[in-house]
């Protein structure tokens, strides 16, 4: 836009500043002057928690990318630069795949570690976790991960008869190391990178939808929340690594972007980085490239052209090739859950996996209910908001101590996952939760009623842990929360099955064998996980073809997705917003949602700024520029008195014509260059936005020419516009802010502000 | 836009036409006309080869929702009916998806049948094709397809003895007829449905970006082009009956969405059907859902929300199920190509991947360059091009009697790809791919040199294939000929490799053994196959998708991406478009491409109509309504004398401030209904488009009121815009038309045409 007129100026078709012979060297300055302005221009920068103008640093980006193009004939320089710009997109999203990939294997085998430290240590080589120890010390046959060579904390202490001494002791170990490593975590992320705390996801969204935020991807929230996300996972709290990858990877795409001037000084341009590198922290999370690309085109990303799709494609393929490199699990699976047997059902197992989609959708929205809640009262109420070291303390003490007791709990949930989503087996590897199998089976010690204790301490501590100043995901809980309502359920119509078919009434649907070829309860655990995980975050088409990607089973696909239909329905009917969106919406970002259908009868005039009617003095709360008669001092006193981001340029007080736009930025830039170096500028200098500067006269002050600041293309409603349209505008050409005209006149502007503000109010 | 006002007046807020008391009469018809209106506006259609206005109809569908909000409260009638027309894009997807799996079943199983007629007949059960044949006549060993059963068409006549003669007999019969199917195809497409031949995929790029090409996806198309696709797969015509089946699924598509007039009736939302209907057609057509859906949006669809992305997922997966229930390939396995092995690769083996990569390329550009040659030859040529039928026949005899007599171009290029992808087995049941294995083997009858015969035949008999006028498909041939040459190149790598060890050359990168885990000939054929579809069509992501879900192994994406990638960089060097686009830019169909970006230095005032120029004589070109003076006979002779699709209205002949657009459609209907309602409407009555009409005065004749025709929020740009920028709105927006102004007078008027003109200048 503004940089229309420059490229014509700069190609000499047009130079309105070389005119009259007499004023050729301030001229000469003027146009310096510009040129300065261009390359500030060039690489402005946004304030922080400011939106970013889509149209503008795309334009840029294009004028950079004309002047590539015009030197690509100087060969070999500007041939091998331009093949350099050319690639420069690929050479990044490669690299910042490398670096996730890495970065992911590193805190994986780290949090295994010092998560497996809370129970004690590997005699042996203190540096293995405890799986690893176990299978190097080559103990023919233990069970649950039970080996000589792991020695338990109280076995070290030579105290090894387990009576309820040693309960004690174990607990006592067991919660201090968890306290000590939240509160690790929580000094760390206060004291260093109060930016490093929470899943990101939220936050993404926002800036990948052009929003700024300071810091929020610099390199000491990418430290402190990779180090934090290790002493978090070991701590034993309720939260997920993999939500947090995805802020790591996005951390490590905006440190890589800054090797690329191209994007790095170009938010614009930044951002296809940063969709590319949220696909690569999602495929090093659940080890799925595909799933990763769409979960950065359906739920972070904004603007998705299909070019970054296939670097996000790359970006994502890589890192999860360098994670499996590096194998992390010590398996040779591609997927994280991997299952290696088929799954069969039949259509009318449909019903009880539509039922855990309607399950799903009650329990995510009774969580983003209950977490909001919760967060709310953190900001008003003094005493939790100002100690979250306290609340981090507390929290985690009464998690561990609860989990302690309960397997299920105490377990790692991915470690529980990869157990619930598994059959039961012949008679001498059955896991435990086949219990109800065995001829000496009783209730009240029965893995069922441990699960549904789990399942309940699972849902409560999680409200209360997503929040808190931690590295904390979503992901893992949701999905644990599922796999064990899955698995009740399974066991449950397992069971109805059985007694169905004892009883006599054969029925052709059910002439498979229970628990081998229909009924299996791991593949209602699977369903389970994902209904609850699209419960809470309301993903779709992303969540299926992750789960696919995480067990790696084409077969269970059509039962997942009835589930996460269901979830998906029956979540939007009680609570409107995924948890993402509801804590975007506690925070107050100013997103802009690109999903949602808006049927309102409104229309432009009725929510712009100042309000509607032509009458002078409400258009006097409208702050313009005109175009030859404002001098430096009223420009500078405008400056002084409102915190606009810009100004609508008209031709006089008495004639609104629209001419254009001009930024803040660009004003105070060029105001504040021409008093420092153009001494003939006075504050009674009067400022041309116009091409006509009338011949100076003796006694009048010299003139400052500012026409090359203005945008001469600024977007523009009528008053008449419905608002769903302008929406639409700002959705789908990134504006920050519209101008409402009638006939060319000038009624008032909206900017993305005043859009959510009406959004909001018309629900 | 225009809807905004009326819903304003509906809602009673504010309502012109019942001003004063003289004229309640009159104004009540007027009121009776704008509802009359306001319904044909609402079923109004799109004239053939005309492009839709995507916010209009998109605006419509709003005030469509509204009405049906306002009325959910009406318990029962209004929730039932809120209730249904919320789930019906979700029923009508459901019915597509059925639809389409059904009609891919059957012409599956068709096309093998008739096919196999080609060579002879099964004995005992005469409806079924050569493989089933053989499995019902439980043969314990029979070789190549070749049983007792089965019995070619010599046998018939008893002769038994395979001399020259029988060669001669057998080639008649293949060559014969395959001439009769292919005639009959011809015939059916000429006579019933021009439309039927061809792919179909660069029409329906057209119409999903909002073309209307009236009848290309009716029933008669659907039902000759299914027809006609049965045949030609049996005429052994070097074509696929995978890309027609996108096409046949869009059918599906357009005629269902009749059945629900939210998207019968409204072109815009009838896209959506239709983008899911395409990933329905790549589900059938692979037998892959996601690469379905990742296909209509990288590839096929203009307009693609979310939304539409998870009914298209709920739509492919129908489609693939109720394909995999029919069973047409008479396997269990999920995918067409289904490899049952793992396959092993080293680093070192992505050169020669990347080297298939650029051969597809070069291929790729190569078969595009030549085909378009051949089709422009066609349109040129007045002999050529009036008699489609003989060429038809001409080709088909051509290409059975040269595939005639070698086994690879003879057999279907379905079951040559899924041998060329196959390894080589134990000795005894070795492919005859591999005998260069066998200790009697010699060059001169070798597979190696009969392939690279098959490999050119069939390059030079697909690019006089693809534009001939029966329903003929890319997919499969493309991918016949990349993996012939894959597996060609993979043959010599393997050999080279052997000789490597054998040579006592020990390298630790193929300490493996040769064929059985690295250097696999198999998986150079996948990738081939990869590389030259990428290089004819230009597809990425999708098609990487594709392939993996052709295959159903992951484990070979990363040597599958290369190859890809390759094929579109150096595709895209050679020729710079891919087959479809090059076939849009042959018919010269209005398609204005997402995907490009263009640098230009053009601004919006050096493009519009008129030219550029203020004076008065250039604007007299700018054909406009004035919105108080003109009399009905001008707006006829106005409508007479021009065949724009709309008008911009301006205050009058001396100011031209821009008040609004008005479509021809509109103006025309108005008109004709108050010459025939409003007998005092006579040619001299002048027509206000404003809102204030003077008081009648005696002798003048009544006036005629079409406030509501206006559209008061046209979108506009000022004359300083570049070009980008209005590109860009056209896109995202949807746009028919754009205005251009200059502090709100208007200037001119860019059309999508003019963009389109604009840009193939430009380049």
């Amino acid at each position: 836009m503004i940089e229309g007129s420059r490229i014509r100026s700069e190609s000499g078709e047009e130079d309105d500043t070389l005119g009259a012979p007499a004023t050729t060297r301030r001229s000469f300055k003027s146009l310096i002057l510009c040129f300065r302005l261009y390359f500030i221009t060039c690489f402005s920068k946004y304030g922080d928690f400011h939106t970013i103008d889509w149209q503008r640093d795309l334009a840029r980006d294009r004028i950079r990318h004309k002047s590539v193009a015009a030197r690509r004939k100087d060969f070999p320089f500007g041939t091998l630069f331009a093949m350099w710009d050319a690639g420069s997109g690929w050479a990044c999203v490669l690299m910042v795949g490398l670096a996730a990939g890495a970065i992911a294997g590193i805190i994986d085998i780290g949090a295994r570690w010092m998560s497996d430290l809370k129970d004690g240590i590997c005699a042996d080589r203190f540096w293995l976790d405890r799986e690893h120890c176990c299978w190097s010390a080559n103990d023919s046959n233990y069970k649950d991960d039970d080996c000589s060579a792991w020695i338990s904390w109280p076995k070290i202490f030579d105290y090894d008869n387990k009576d309820f001494f040693y309960r004690t002791l174990e607990l006592f170990f067991y919660c201090s190391w968890s306290v000590l490593m939240a509160g690790l975590t929580v000094l760390l992320v206060k004291v260093f990178a109060p930016y490093a705390c929470g899943s990101g996801i939220p936050e993404i969204k926002c800036i990948l939808s052009g929003f700024v935020i300071r810091g929020y991807l610099g390199k000491w929230t990418f430290i402190i929340k990779s180090v934090g996300l290790i002493l978090a996972s070991a701590s034993g709290l309720n939260l997920g690594k993999e939500g947090p990858m995805v802020h790591l990877a996005c951390c490590i795409g905006n440190i890589f972007s800054y090797l690329f001037p191209k994007y790095g000084h170009n938010e614009a341009k930044k951002r296809e980085i940063l969709s590319a590198s949220a696909a690569a922290g999602v495929s090093v999370a659940f080890g799925a490239p595909i799933g990763g690309v769409l979960f950065s085109l359906e739920e972070a990303s904004y603007y998705f052209p299909l070019k970054t799709m296939w670097r996000s494609f790359f970006c994502a393929l890589i890192a999860g090739i360098i994670l499996r490199i590096m194998n992390p699990f010590g398996s040779d699976q591609t997927s994280l859950f991997h299952v290696d047997y088929s799954m069969k059902w039949t259509f009318v197992e449909l019903i009880p996996f539509g039922g855990l989609g309607v399950f799903g959708g009650v329990i995510g929205s009774f969580f983003i209910w209950a977490n909001l809640k919760w967060c709310r009262l953190r900001k008003s109420n003094r005493l939790l908001g100002s100690n979250p070291v306290y609340e981090v303390l507390i929290v985690t003490f009464i998690t561990a101590f609860v989990s302690f007791f309960n397997p299920y709990t105490r377990k790692s949930s991915s470690s529980l996952i990869k157990q619930l989503f598994d059959r039961c087996g012949p008679k001498d590897y059955m896991s435990d939760l086949c219990d109800y199998q065995n001829k000496t089976f009783t209730w009240d010690k029965s893995a069922f009623i441990q699960l549904i204790f789990a399942l309940i301490v699972k849902l409560l501590l999680t409200i209360f842990t997503f929040g808190i100043k931690v590295p904390s995901g979503l992901f893992v809980p949701s999905l644990a929360m599922g796999a064990i309502a899955g698995r009740l359920l399974g066991i449950t119509v397992e069971g109805f099955v059985t007694t169905l078919q004892s009883s006599g009434i054969h029925n052709s649907m059910w002439s498979c064998e229970v628990g081998k070829n229909c009924v299996m309860p791991g593949l209602y655990a699977m369903v389970g996980a994902a209904a609850v995980l699209g419960g809470v975050t309301r993903m779709t088409v992303s969540l299926v073809v992750i789960m696919f990607e995480l067990t790696g089973s084409l077969e269970f696909i059509v039962p997942t997705m009835v589930a996460v239909m269901f979830a998906k329905w029956v979540g939007d009917a009680i609570y409107r917003m995924g948890i993402y969106d509801s804590h975007i919406d506690l925070n107050g970002y100013p997103f802009l949602d690109n999903k949602g259908e808006y049927p309102y009868s409104t229309l432009a005039v009725q929510v712009m700024k100042p309000g509607a009617g032509n009458s002078l003095s409400n258009l006097r709360n409208l702050r313009v520029i005109t175009q030859d008669s404002m001098t430096v001092g009223e420009l500078e006193l405008l400056l002084r008195e409102t915190d606009y981001n810009g100004f609508p340029v008209v031709v006089s007080e008495e004639n609104y014509s629209l001419v254009g736009f001009c930024t803040r930025r660009d004003i105070q830039v060029a105001l504040h260059s021409a008093r420092r170096t153009q001494p003939y500028v006075v504050t009674n200098s009067v400022v041309y936005f116009s091409n006509s500067v009338p011949e100076e006269r003796g006694g009048s002050p010299a003139p400052l020419r500012l026409r090359k600041l203005i945008d001469l293309a600024p977007m523009t409603v009528t008053d008449q516009t419905p608002m769903e349209t302008v929406i639409d505008m700002f959705r789908k050409l990134g504006l920050r802010q519209v101008l409402v005209t009638h006939s060319g006149r000038l009624l008032g502007i909206i900017t993305k502000k005043d859009v959510l503000h009406f959004m909001k109010r018309a629900e």
